[in-house]
Parts: C-alpha cells; sequence; structure tokens
C-alpha cells in the first residue's frame, strides 16, 4: 500500500525497494514528502528518513546505511523500536534463503583474519571505552556477557552471578584446580572462581582498561595470589591447565581462526583436562551484522554450532553438554538496555548524542535478534579423550529449585 | 619385544606389522609356531590365531579379518575380551591422525547410499531376527538403545524406562499431542508417550518382525488407538505433527541422507515443531567399523556431531540442547553383555557357535568402544524457529533427585 498517490515518483520506488529487501515487514518508511508500507497489518513503526542523502545510503547498504543514518540522527524510529527491529528480523528468513547464503559465502570471504594486532585494536575499540560508561548499565560485578535466570524475576545482579555458578558447576572446578580463562572482562568470573571454588586462575583479556580494573579488584578482596590478570592475547597463553574456559570471546577469534583457538585449548589442557565455551551463535552460517561489525565490534562473527565445533575436533575433544541460553540473554538485554535508557543523558554527556543513539541501536537490535532467534547463546561444555572428571548425569547442575533459587555462596556466606 | 627366537620368519614379521597397524596395545598375537607382543607392559590378553588363512586376512583386513576369524573359531582371545578391545581402542589413537582421516575420507567415498530398498534389507538382516533371541538379552520392555541410569546402579529396566521418561521431559510432551517417531523398534517409546504423557503417536519403522510384535502390544494394553505402528521407511513420513522423535535411526541414515532426513522433520513439524534426535556419534568424522558394518550393521554410520547438524540446518532448527550419554551406553552394553552371556547356550541352540561369537564380539566391542570414547552417544533436543513450548531452563529435568529415582508414572501409579 502506498500511502501518498506520488507512488511513481523515484522516491517511493527507492523506498518500496528497500521494503522489499527486509522482505515486507509491517512498518512505516516515510521519507517526508513519500511514505510507505506494505498492504495488510497496521505498521508497528515509522521510520522517518529525513534527508536523500540517507534514503541513497539505505539503498545501497541497507543495514550500514540504517544504522549509521540512525546514529547521525538523519533516521528515527517512531514508536516501538525493539518491536520495530523484531519485525524486521523476522521477516528476513522470508528473503531467498539462497541469496542469503551467497551473501554469506561473499561476507566469509570479505572476511579479515583477526591478526595479534588487528585483534589489540577491535578490543581496544569496544572495551577499552571509560569503565564508568559501562557501569552505567551492565550489573555491580561488570558481567558483559548473558546472564542465567534461575526464573524469568531474578535480578540482573542474581542472574549474573547464577550464570557465573552455573559455568563453574558444568565445569565441576574444584578447590585448587587451575583454570586458564581466555577473554575475561572485568575479572568478574576468575574472581568467582577462585572466592567460591577455591581455583587458580590465569585470565587473559587484549583489554588494558578492564584488566587494570580486574588487577584492582583481585587486590582489593586478596584473591591476587589466587588470580593472575594478563593483558595478553589468548594466542599467546602458555602453560598447563585443569580447566579451559572462555565466556563471550569464540565471537571475537573469527572462523579463520577457530583451528588455531583448538590448538590453543589442547595446548593448554591436554587429553586430560575440561573446558567451556560460551559464545553468541546462529542456527546455521550466515554473516554478522554488517553495521555491527563495522561501527560496534569490528572482527566479530556468531558461528553456527558446527562452526564452533571446529574449535573441537582437531583435539578430538568429546563434547558433554550444550546448552542455549537464547531466551537468557533477550532476558539480559531488557535489563540492559532499561538501565542504558535511565543513564541517556548521563552517557550523553560523556560522549555525545550520536554515540548514544549507535549504543541504543546495537542494544536494541540485539534484543530483536535473540527474540525472534536470529541469534543464538551457545554454551559447550567439553572434555579431553582422558578426562577422567566426567559427571554421572546433569542432575547435579540442578541439585534443587532451592539451591539455583540460593546458590552455594550465599549459603556458606551467612 | 618377540617372545620367540625365529624374529625373522615371515609370520613373525605378519604379526609385528599387525600389531604396528593398531598402535602396539599391550596385548599378544600368537600363531603358535610364533608369537609377538609390545615391550614394556605385559599383555592383557592373548590373541590366538589357529591357522596361517586367518593370519593372511587379518594382514590384510585388520578390522574384517579378525572379526570373521573370531566368529569363525579361526581366531580367539585368551583372557579379558572387553579389556582388550579396550586397549586396542586406546592405542588406535597413536596412529597417525592424518592416516586416520584419509581413511575415514576413503570409506564416505565408498559409502554405499542408503536407497529405500538397500535401507529395507539392512534393516532385515538386523531386525528381523527372531524377537525371541533378543527378548533373552534386553529388558522387559526390549528397548534396543541406550539407557539412562538415574544412578549407576540402577536396573536396566528401570534405566530404560527412565531413558524414556527423560526423552519425554525433554520433548515437554502434552497431553493429546501429536508425535511421530521415526525408526520406533518395539514400541516402547512410543507405548510409553501414550500411557503416560497421552500423546498421539505414528511410529514408523521398516522391520516387518518388530511391526507385528508392536502392534500387538497396543492391542493388549489397550493403546491402539492412541499409538499407529507403520511398516515404512521414515521418507514415507507424511501428515503434520507437534513432535518428532527418532531414537537409534540416525546411524542407519547415512551421511549422504541426512539433508533427506532434515526435510522429512520439517515437513513433519514445520517451524512450529519440536523435537529430538538420540544417537550413536563420534567426537570427529570418521568410518564406522567395516566388520560391523559389513557383518551386523549394514549401511551403518555412526556421525560426528557436527554431522549430525546437517540435519538440522535447512530447516532453521535451533539446537536447544545436547546431552552426551557415552557412559550410559557403556552400562547399558555392560547389562546387555551380561544377559548375552548367561542365555549363550540358548542362543547357540537357536543359531550357531559362530553367531553366538559374533554377537559376544559385537557386544564387547560397543563396549569398549564407549568406555574408551571411540563412540558418543548424543541427545540433541531442537525446536522450529516459530516453537513457543521453550523451556525457561533445563531444572524441570532434574526437579529432585528424589524424582527421578522415582519418575512420575511410578508415583501416579501407586
Amino acid at each position: 500500500m502506498l500511502s501518498l498517490p506520488s507512488s511513481s515518483s523515484p522516491e517511493a520506488w527507492f523506498l518500496r525497494r528497500i521494503l522489499t529487501a527486509v522482505g515486507q515487514p509491517p512498518i512505516r518508511l516515510d521519507l517526508g514528502s513519500h511514505a510507505v508500507s506494505p498492504p495488510g497489518a497496521s505498521p508497528i513503526a515509522t521510520v522517518v528518513i529525513r534527508n536523500r542523502v540517507a534514503l541513497l545510503k539505505m539503498m545501497l547498504q541497507p543495514e550500514v546505511g540504517f544504522g549509521d543514518g540512525y546514529a547521525k540522527g538523519d533516521i528515527a524510529v517512531e514508536g516501538d523500536l525493539v518491536g520495530f527491529l523484531e519485525a524486521v528480523y523476522r521477516s528476513w528468513p522470508a528473503v531467498s534463503s539462497r541469496r542469503l547464503r551467497q551473501l554469506a559465502a561473499r561476507w566469509m570471504q570479505s572476511l579479515r583474519a583477526n591478526t595479534l594486532r588487528r585483534s589489540r585494536n577491535n578490543v581496544h575499540q569496544h572495551y577499552d571505552l571509560n569503565t564508568d560508561f559501562y557501569q552505567r548499565w551492565l550489573d555491580a560485578e561488570l558481567v558483559y556477557t548473558c546472564a542465567y535466570f534461575p526464573s524469568p524475576e531474578a535480578t540482573l545482579e542474581e542472574a549474573q552471578i547464577a550464570k557465573m555458578d552455573l559455568v563453574c558447576r558444568k565445569l565441576q572446578l574444584q578447590r585448587g584446580e587451575s583454570v586458564v580463562e581466555a577473554g575475561c572482562g572485568w575479572g568478574a568470573l576468575a574472581l568467582h572462581m577462585a572466592r567460591h571454588y577455591g581455583a587458580r586462575v590465569k585470565a587473559f583479556n587484549l583489554s588494558h582498561e578492564q584488566i587494570v580494573y580486574a588487577r584492582q579488584r583481585a587486590r582489593q578482596e586478596g584473591l591476587d595470589s589466587q588470580v593472575e590478570f594478563i593483558e595478553d592475547d589468548y594466542r599467546n597463553i602458555s602453560g598447563h591447565f585443569d580447566v579451559f574456559a572462555s565466556v563471550g570471546m569464540v565471537e571475537h577469534v573469527g572462523l579463520s581462526r577457530h583451528a588455531e583457538l583448538g590448538r590453543v585449548i589442547h595446548r593448554s589442557i591436554g587429553n586430560s583436562g575440561r573446558g567451556l565455551l560460551h559464545f553468541i551463535g546462529r542456527n546455521s552460517p550466515q554473516p554478522f551484522s554488517g553495521w555491527m561489525r563495522k561501527r560496534i565490534f569490528p572482527g566479530a562473527y556468531a558461528p553456527a554450532l558446527c562452526e564452533a565445533l571446529e574449535i573441537l575436533q582437531p583435539g578430538n575433544f568429546a563434547v558433554c553438554d550444550v546448552e542455549n541460553l537464547r531466551l537468557h540473554y533477550a532476558k539480559t538485554l531488557e535489563h540492559w538496555l532499561a538501565r542504558f535508557e535511565r543513564s541517556a543523558e548521563l552517557v550523553s554527556a560523556m560522549y555525545d548524542a550520536p554515540f548514544v543513539r549507535a549504543w541504543r541501536l546495537y542494544l536494541a537490535g540485539s534484543l530483536a535478534a535473540f527474540r525472534t532467534g536470529a541469534l543464538q547463546l551457545f554454551q559447550i561444555t567439553f572434555a579431553g579423550s582422558e578426562c577422567r572428571r566426567l559427571p554421572w548425569t546433569r542432575a547435579h547442575l540442578y541439585e534443587a529449585e532451592e539451591r539455583l533459587r540460593q546458590p552455594k555462596w550465599m549459603q556458606t556466606m551467612s
């Protein structure tokens, strides 16, 4: 349905082409002089395109054009931003899957491998933002990965602690064991492992800001003899450990480096160790969002489960357990987005309005992607071929609902 | 160490070559005139090769030659059969993995696709043996797949019921829902779903003997209005269902038919359904045992997890949960082998001594493979892209240890 009479103008034709390219979701595109929406259902939201340059950029590169236009303020979304993005994600599969696969293939070819230097730059661009900025909308422990909500009503704080403890239980972590963590953020998981499980942890991270913060926390909590934070690339991990853990780093490794990561893991824990990979994934290979890759997470790629298994196959690791926590990431992002909105003015003063809009779009888009299943969250638990510490069943993870609601460390703390 | 002086004879050279080909496990090969064992550890068992024809066949095709020679009685194992097979499985990876991969590749190429007709013949060869034979060593419900032991002390009977119930819980089966089961054996799971969950089940199987038995049971239990047993290939499944389940059939589908199975599943449950695949798998692609494929399971292939995911990717199914039940299959096989040995004389009267020896080797070899991790057992739970019945966590599977020890139907039965 063209809502204005001048349907044969180039502008209207452009708008219709954009609508078709994203699979005709129930949204309205409004250029001021012209507006279009698909026939049938009433539009969820209106995308206001404020000038023709923004329209042209969206024509040429729909995703990047939209994202940049939105951040700049040349494009606005009137109505429910998350609902609008969900509608687009839902309509997307209606576009020929063959075309998508071709797109994916092209994307893969254009992937620039994450070399040591490029990885450092990529990490710097995202994670070396002021810690104060992340404190505005993350939980108190600054855990910047999918939380685990024992029940949907749990707070974000509870859910991040529950996630860290779930990871430790999946790893069957024992007092005195050694752990290497690849990609440790602000150090919350490494400190949790030391504090509640008596583990000795070496945690690697390329972000200078995060490592400085994590070291300070370790000292403050008297855990610096148990936890060592190392500002270095996962490829430079050396030494032998009982356990390998990586929460939210595989996405930054890149497909072409999966085998290399696998060699690092095998070198670190041999055939007798065990490990866990926690990462954003897909149902099947697909390109990562172009705009996100350009503006938010340079070098990122969310692998299909099958692609992630390429990390584990060469070392003959056995997959013990895979859990999909997609709904938990949607819930996590609801919390993050709500907290972010409450701090938007403050953030705007720290950076500027385009920064706030870009981050809003990133958080809302991620929420929509997890809600619709465009993105998945996988936790893979794996074991070396000679690992002796295999649980008989998974019942120990869920011993009682009460235990989940009131985890071990809470009981022992009182 | 060559235990006899005539180490330079052709026979000794042959024996040494065989020992090297399997990676020098701590076993003794004894040809009567000559014997060899690797230096170091004392041998777990002695393989007595009774004539030179058997030796030659083992030289040419180690696995098939050994298996056929053992069944025929030309080769005997003195000592612990399972322990001997475990030692061989353990030494196997020491053989160059590159060579293994080449072998695998060759094997793949030589895979004969399982056409409708070939599948029927394959199934007939194994599953149309007299039901009375299987009753000698399976559980009372005749479940011929990996059981689930809530604790290692559970009986086989308890563990098979626990497995069927675990499958139903993973599927979150609801009263009145429709299920299609691909490969239903003697019907135990379909009947369990109808009896305890009020499901309506269409169950497919190519084995005439099994279908006849299953139909009779359904009538006897008054479940024939809820459960329909259909003697047909999974490719001929038609209709729309809430749930797809397949326990122990993927291994018989063959790699080249994975995409076809995926299309059948998608046609059956669309984007809103959910399903479960339970199958014998591997850590990475490897050829299936040559002897087993030739003598026990024609057309069989145990896929790597990644290969099995090829079934689910084209339909955009999300993997919700993967559980590795390898240790449970080892325990299941311990029960089967012990019961089989107790009935060996009876079975020998039904068939003959070579049949008993072949089945002993098959059960002992499978036990060794699961114990050593040469084989894995995967249960994949998956959901369509529009599935609304996703559990919030997996805690419902393990609500309490007590619930696992005394499952729902036991409580309601009393």
